[in-house]
């Protein structure tokens, strides 16, 4: 088969690879129809993710049917058109009890990090049963990948752990894949106001088509003074930190008010400064984690209900073929207005 | 009347001041029978607390009989025997309304800070219907002073904001007062393990005996190892950061496990470095605040049934004349084995 395999820092290469095979009784094998890019292959591509060696096949997102289940398997069967989150969960072990299925002590984000990944023509998905999500009919493929990281991580990650509520003043620093997401989820709750910032244009209006009802360009506008004269001084109640630099964390510590939330979504390389000799007595709140797609369902449903549009967010489709192409495009999302890309089998 | 008087920073003086007088419907002027000095009142001596000014009246905790009422309050009437709270609120603003009295519009902590406090023989309490308790019979008014300030601190702070759960293993950092109070407070929940960090064996000694299931000297023990080892390598479930520093805060950075939780009760002056090139995928919380002392009745209620015994917390006991004396035993509680003093009219 086809595989995109990690090379070490630098580009990727597309290769002939061995068919995987089945080695646990709770693994399946899963045939791909549909895979996309993260921007965390990107990070894996530039060296920032040590645990990921080389000869890697990279990927953990992706729409296929079923191939083959071992004899542990009992949701799954051959032939079932499946969703494969980027997290496997064993749903034994204490963390995966507890819901937090990211950090599950024979799983978590292991698919094209410690394991071969989704972009391939097949894939060995470990705990099949709480690794992947039958498929509702009459969904376009392209939008449930959509589902496999990118949504419930924005919606977890962002919103949730943001804890936006109704009337909220909401900003989100980034309007990348992961900040769009964030924006198409937090108006599930209703807030008053959630202002977008980004240094693109582009992005921004993409922002605004997605929901935003404020936007601000970091480069051009007073971003803290803004948010100031909106909430009268006050700050604002969830700030959503997606871009992963100490200046946008930054600006969410200048930003937030009172009793606030921060919620860090993106994926950071560096320390960055916490202002605690202001913040200690400012009732905060700050998370930080992993997605653990245990919204996967409700995004689902979400998406069923006609209520969530995950197809807005893919810009460029690609045959596998060109997989390298995408690649670029995708890393150069400053000129190709990339958002999310599709690779097709 | 007699009064603690903030002269900048320095040493305090006791100094002949009028009796305040009631200024708004609301207020209530209250003659302090108990009153206690705060690590709070030490940073004001320090200079860290630029809001209060030079010819303040200190203290913002106490117990007392009211004197005389506006026309506005409705709970409380002359004679009545009240605790202060160290928080004033209206009950009626933004903040009130959720509950967050520490950042109240017309109140917050301004006792002994932006309006005269308790350090003084009466005080004018604003809207004493929100910021006054009525103390139940039977217990000593000592007791009950450890419930304006200290004991909602650690418990609201540390244990709640730290979300201490059964089976958990917490590790408070600092055996000073709140970190105490927060000790205290944690055994509601009935974690697992309460380890307690500190440099003074005096402290972790006093730490024991309050119910630290374990103690470790930081100046001594490898305390990351440690708490390694007992957790199995996952880290802790809750620290509780009570002193304030950046080194004791990175402690926490170091032990708090997957999912875990970080209580901020210290007051810092200084910014810290928050290592979110690790934590960014951790799913950690955390928390700061100022207390609300939204459980202060809850409290009340506990120490009525036995559970909660503040007494403990006193070390040293003064007559109001004394005062200046108590502030330097207070301020050498490492010679002193100082916790709590009481000031007594």
């Amino acid at each position: 088969m086809h595989a995109i395999v990690y090379q070490g820092p630098g580009g990727p290469r597309l290769e002939e690879r061995p068919q995987p095979q089945l080695q646990q009784a709770t693994d399946a094998i899963v045939r791909l129809l549909k895979t996309t890019i993260c921007g965390t292959d990107l990070h894996i591509l530039k060296g920032d993710v040590p645990t990921c060696e080389p000869g890697r096949v990279l990927g953990h997102e992706g729409v296929g049917i079923v191939e083959s289940v071992g004899s542990g398997v009992s949701r799954f069967k051959p032939g079932d058109r499946v969703l494969i989150s980027c997290i496997t969960a064993c749903g034994r072990c204490d963390y995966c009890k507890k819901g937090m299925y990211s950090h599950c002590a024979d799983g978590g984000w292991i698919l094209g990090h410690r394991i071969d990944g989704t972009q391939a023509e097949y894939v060995r998905i470990p705990h099949a049963d709480g690794s992947l999500h039958a498929l509702p009919p009459g969904i376009p493929d392209e939008a449930m990948v959509m589902l496999s990281d990118i949504l419930p991580t924005g919606y977890e990650c962002g919103v949730l752990n943001g804890q936006v509520s109704p009337g909220d003043v909401v900003a989100i620093i980034g309007a990348g894949p992961v900040g769009l997401a964030a924006l198409l989820t937090a108006q599930f709750y209703a807030p008053a106001e959630i202002v977008v910032i980004d240094l693109d244009d582009h992005r921004l209006a993409v922002a605004r088509q997605f929901g935003a009802t404020r936007v601000l360009n970091s480069g051009r506008d007073n971003v803290a003074g803004e948010l100031h004269s909106l909430t009268g001084g006050r700050g604002v109640d969830v700030a959503i930190e997606a871009v992963g630099v100490p200046a946008t964390f930054s600006l969410c510590e200048q930003i937030i008010g009172a009793g606030g939330h921060i919620a860090v979504l993106g994926v950071h390389g560096v320390k960055v400064d916490l202002h605690l000799e202001t913040l200690w007595s400012h009732n905060i709140t700050l998370r930080t984690g992993l997605v653990d797609t245990f919204t996967t369902p409700q995004l689902l449903k979400m998406v069923q209900a006609g209520k969530l549009d995950p197809q807005q967010m893919i810009t460029h489709r690609f045959a596998f073929a060109e997989a390298l192409q995408a690649y670029e495009v995708f890393g150069q999302a400053a000129d190709s207005q990339a958002l999310k890309v599709i690779l097709e089998m």
